[in-house]
């Protein structure tokens, strides 16, 4: 039998979401896992009910966010036309599109992510209109009006806002989470951890 | 010429700072670095300073640190006296005491922040209280009368609080936090990544 995928948690807004999101399929398949993408939404898990600020607007932390983050990009060599710091789009649109590709073509949804989060961070693309989000390259077998049709209608909306709830059931807080057969491990600095976990079969 | 210390900065009621005193010493010798041990308190960075609520009073993210503290302690077969959730003690005297002896047994202090480590969590004693923390297996060399006086005087309290205020101004804000050359690395789930630094020389 094929064993459960990880499960990926993450938000568009996070840059540590997409710097794990760089790594995750490679070390889910290292493992023969494959992954099960996750949009979830920090302003409901961080701002309503943990009750928190948004990381870059709290004191000391967004910082060394700042520097961490910048830090992360020297290490990957990696060249964003988005600064770690900017001002933050609106999610809305990239999350519910994400949702109604997941819900009408799931083997897609993790290229769709892929996609959402390479133009909004490596190519400074802002997505937060559903037009803009429609007009990305999109991965084959999305059609771009149907998708703009999904993120504008009931039914994205829905889609989002189960999953966000189904996330915060789950215990999900945070951008990046994993989760490996029911441990959650919070953090792209924790990839190692995960890697580990696989390879030792928990502990 | 020597090269520069690490710095470690840690409160006595933090877990990760707990877990993360363990291997310091051991990382930083390693490079041929030694450790300057730095006690800070949560209650001014966090509560005061950054207008947060305590890690384990936040929603979903104090439950995920209590499975993620358990399944550290598995990961390095260690037990503990107490438990990684329950009630916070008085960190004062614990980190006057510290400073105190920083600042009159300097080679001492190391090893002293390690005993009062090694009492609160493994052996579980309640360190609230100065006659406490002077009770301890104190390190050879530190007089338990003369700290004692030193907890409850003027100047271990000057020393605390210039302290906490070196540090804020250093930028440290959690626990543990390490700073090698200038460069801040924040959590336990770094230190990993403090012995690349160190290896490569930065990047």
């Amino acid at each position: 039998m094929a064993q459960a995928p990880l499960h990926f948690y993450f938000d568009f807004i996070s840059p540590y979401g997409y710097l794990a999101s760089l790594r995750i399929e490679e070390l889910a398949a290292r493992h023969g896992r494959t992954v099960e993408w996750h949009a979830m939404l920090l302003g409901v898990s961080v701002m309503k009910v943990m009750g928190l600020k948004p990381l870059m607007d709290t004191p000391l932390k967004g910082d060394y966010a700042r520097r961490d983050l910048n830090r992360g990009l020297r290490r990957l060599s990696l060249r964003l036309a988005r600064g770690v710091d900017g001002p933050v789009m609106e999610p809305l649109a990239a999350a519910r599109a994400f949702h109604w590709v997941k819900q009408h073509h799931p083997p897609l949804a993790g290229a769709l992510a892929k996609a959402i989060y390479d133009a909004y961070w490596r190519q400074g693309v802002d997505l937060s209109t559903p037009q803009a989000v429609a007009a990305i390259a999109l991965p084959a077998g999305i059609d771009a009006a149907a998708l703009l049709a999904g993120i504008q209608g009931d039914e994205g909306r829905a889609l989002l806002r189960n999953a966000v709830d189904a996330s915060l059931k789950a215990g999900v807080f945070g951008s990046p989470t994993v989760v490996v057969d029911g441990e959650m491990f919070w953090g792209a600095d924790r990839l190692a951890e995960v890697d580990e976990w696989l390879a030792r079969g928990g502990w």
